[in-house]
């Protein structure tokens, strides 16, 4: 948790006579890259910590999600989402759990339209408050795709069925959708009961069409201190423009840290748009080493040893130098975590946790997904140690019946193992502990980091001046000593109140965390005060030389 | 099988004569595209057939391969092949079974590497022929991947390690490689055993750099008749150059079918490169509807009704059109065939045909992919039937002892049961049946059908002379009319021939196929000569005015 240190109030004044000091000083001005500085700045003056989510749609993303915050806030069922943004937060004081949906404007509904009718090739100019256009213009797009034989069966259908599905979430939902600005509804005004309504509802494709961001405010302990979730559309996005919208976000100044959710675990390698995500999160400076890799699907190489090689030679080739890396099976470690508080009464879950999903068609019970993967899981995986546990898989049982009857004969002990296995609790344990411990001692440091060259630059830079008078003859001009002693004297209260608030900062740092805070960061923080010190000397004496006569 | 009709050497002559008149005729030549008549006429004269297995390097296109040859003669174990195409083709009478390695030359590899340091940005000249040169070369490829991290953490990693196994391809095989062509090996000359040796060669990422071309010579049924295999890198290798050469095989006129290998089975949906194969298969008039869509890894779905359901709309939606649509698990289906042979002696193949694979390298056995997937198959995928199959899976034995255990006690029944339910069998005998009886009478269709216009056309136009010419005074030069007489005379000829070559071969393959030929094909056929009847007709009437008075 951030402390809140009386200085940390006047250090963005601090910084800001520093910068103009940069600014004034013509050998400095263009030496110096204050961006970095700034962004460091900012991220320690902003509460808000924006985590982005990225990966391909099928690496399970909103699973990881689901798992890390221990509810089923997200859902996939329906395929690709669409390029909404989705934010999850803490609520406001007082405000509870909320959902909030922000529309786009018909401005931007009939900009897109027109992007998209363009590319169709379609030259006749339509509005949207023209019905009768409208229902033209969707029909029109109903013979492409069906000419094309299937919405993925053509680029050209792809766009098309992207175009019915704006108009169709335009007409469904026109009157919330204001001319020029993006309209807000809370949940209330939906007669959504809880966030489970409202995400069904914002995940049918028409209603996301026209959706520009869903928030999410959740009561999470994770999510406390101004920690932000952020679910973005998968990076394999059959919509360029979608996937456009997460790279662009994990270039943006404003993301703090992102977890890249790997999908190598199951594909056995890295995809191209994958590399392609790792490099603009490199490139990023507001994010510097804040990235969480995790392979999930994990489960997959537990039943195929070629990939479980190829992900250890990745692992080991690749991602030698990070320690932020988790193996994870999201599904089983969500629903894992669910079913630890069901019994054989709700048969395990699968009538309270899955009644909605095990309802078949023509009366057959479905089996969830995720009995499937258990069920695997008890019968192939060589995780269950044989004195622990003695578990038959049966093919004259259904993957219900199976699911029922290991639960009842082995019990928590097996759910616990399972849960252990799927390393969600690593990973959240690993995010916990960043967000808690780590966060605020790595943005002052990263601060402390960015200064340190500045410092340095205005040290010799004044320094050289220094010389320069002191080989200019004496006479110099009353005048002159006259500014540079008011200089002076501002440099040093600055340097005084700067050196003193990093003081500060680390030992209440230190005091707080000692467990953390390694040997490196120790000698670093000691030259960082050092050189300040020299810093506040060298000042001293342009004073002293410019006060004498 | 091809019927050799003595007509059909003089088809292409006739075609020629036809082509010649339509040259001659200033109205049709522009308006009368002759380029689908020619393809489909190369395609008859060629005994070549080649058949394009295009898809995602992990939709499962080499294992398909091997299932519907038999053998094992594709290797996918060291992730995506670089960009060599892989061809296979029946032997040459009396030559056996052969594979033949072709080498990029000199030059090219020379292209290749300038190419891929440019893109990296190196501006130095560097020549293959001189070694401290091609050493530094390597070196700083060594440090750009170390740099980046990895060989696929960024685009200039990926272009560096492209590079790095080119260089190295070349020192190792430089002896092999010609300077200005491409060096052809059989595999005597490289001291190979048999097939297996020599793939397992050329699948090294180094080799296969500098390998332009892969041919086996295979003594398979399916291939007889001219039928060739191609096997070409997925659409999504991690190089564009590599899935551009699968894109550019799509397009060329000489791929006569393509088996088009989708992941939607395990993926949910169809990805943007496989939507883009399946524009570039629709747009090849040399293919037409020969397309084969296969959906692999179908046993994905059996464990997910959430990938069952939407493989099934898909399916509806998109392939509604087409009956080539076979389901399969290409891995099931050839290992479950492999193991009909093997028994409890050798462990039913973990002995045999799995031993170098089980190999662990801590003296653990391993467990092949396929043992892994039978037990998953045995124990969760609800295929076997109660009353015939009682099978457990024991969590407290390892795979391999699962796999014994249950194949001693249930046997072949079992195994065909596996084998049936992979989908193998139903698309081997659909591929055979459409190479067998099928292909033949539809290349002439497809000729007879492109021909069409053609003669339409020509009709048309002698008709309209006619009537122009009946309109004119009849005191028609004499010398205008003995050349029409000539021309008439002529065109009677390759009428005549042409209506009697295509009634042969219409009788030809109806006797022989009765079965295979549908009352619309028929009412085609008779169209078409009933419309050369005409034209002959017309001819006779022209030839009839032109020999009046």
């Amino acid at each position: 948790m951030r402390q809140e240190i009386p200085q940390c109030q006047s250090l963005a004044d601090d910084l800001d006579v520093l910068f103009t000091l940069l600014e004034d000083e013509p050998s400095l001005r263009n030496r110096t890259d204050t961006v970095a500085v700034r962004t460091a700045l900012r991220k320690i003056m902003d509460p808000r910590f924006e985590i982005v989510f990225a990966g391909a749609f099928s690496a399970g993303k909103s699973m990881l999600i689901n798992a890390l915050l221990g509810r089923e806030l997200l859902y996939s069922a329906e395929g690709h989402a669409t390029g909404t943004e989705c934010y999850i937060a803490y609520p406001e004081a007082g405000q509870g759990e909320q959902v909030v949906l922000t529309f786009l404007s018909k401005t931007e509904v009939q900009e897109q339209a027109i992007v998209l009718s363009q590319r169709l090739g379609v030259q006749t100019e339509f509005r949207l408050n023209n019905p009768d256009s409208l229902a033209l213009m969707k029909e029109w797009c109903s013979k492409i795709i069906k000419e094309e034989g299937g919405e993925s069966k053509s680029e050209r259908a792809k766009q098309a069925n992207a175009l019915k599905l704006l108009l169709e979430g335009y007409e469904q939902n026109s009157d919330r959708i204001a001319d020029d600005r993006n309209a807000v509804y809370s949940m209330e005004q939906f007669n959504f009961q809880n966030l489970r309504e409202a995400a069904s509802y914002a995940r049918r494709g028409s209603n996301s069409a026209v959706l520009k961001r869903i928030e999410y405010y959740c009561e999470h302990p994770l999510l406390e201190d101004g920690n932000v979730i952020i679910d973005l559309p998968g990076i394999d996005a059959p919509v360029k423009r979608d996937a456009e919208l997460t790279y662009r976000k994990i270039e943006d100044p404003d993301t703090s840290a992102v977890v890249c959710v790997l999908k190598a675990a199951s594909a056995g390698e890295m995809t191209s748009e994958e590399t392609h995500l790792l490099e603009l999160t490199q490139e990023n400076s507001g994010i510097r080493d804040r990235v969480f890799f995790v392979f999930n699907r994990i489960d997959e190489t537990w039943y195929n040893n070629q990939l479980r090689q190829r992900l250890d030679n990745l692992v080991q080739n690749q991602f030698y130098t990070t320690s932020r890396l988790y193996k994870t099976s999201a599904l089983l470690g969500f629903y894992g975590t669910q079913i630890l508080e069901t019994s054989g009464n709700d048969r395990f879950g699968l009538d309270s946790i899955f009644a909605d999903s095990i309802k078949g068609l023509d009366g057959v019970e479905e089996s969830p997904q995720f009995v499937n993967e258990f069920n695997r899981y008890c019968a192939n995986s060589g995780k269950l140690a044989p004195n622990r546990f003695r578990v038959s898989v049966n093919s004259y049982e259904t993957p219900n019946e199976n699911y029922v009857r290991i639960l009842s004969e082995q019990g928590k002990p097996l759910i616990e193992q399972l849960i252990y296995d799927s390393g969600i609790q690593g990973f959240h344990s690993a995010i916990r502990h960043y967000l808690a411990e780590e966060k605020w001692p790595e943005l002052y440091r990263n601060l402390a980091e960015d200064l340190m060259p500045i410092c340095i630059s205005l040290e010799e830079c004044y320094l050289h001046r220094w010389r320069e008078l002191d080989n200019q003859p004496t006479e110099v001009s009353s005048m002159k000593a006259k500014e540079l002693e008011r200089l002076n004297q501002d440099l040093q209260k600055i340097g005084q109140e700067l050196r003193q608030y990093i003081a500060t900062e680390i030992n209440t740092i230190v005091t707080n965390n000692d467990r953390e805070f390694d040997a490196d960061f120790k000698q670093l923080t000691a030259r960082m005060v050092s050189r300040l010190d020299e810093l506040l000397k060298t000042f001293s004496v342009v004073d002293a030389y410019s006060q004498s006569p």
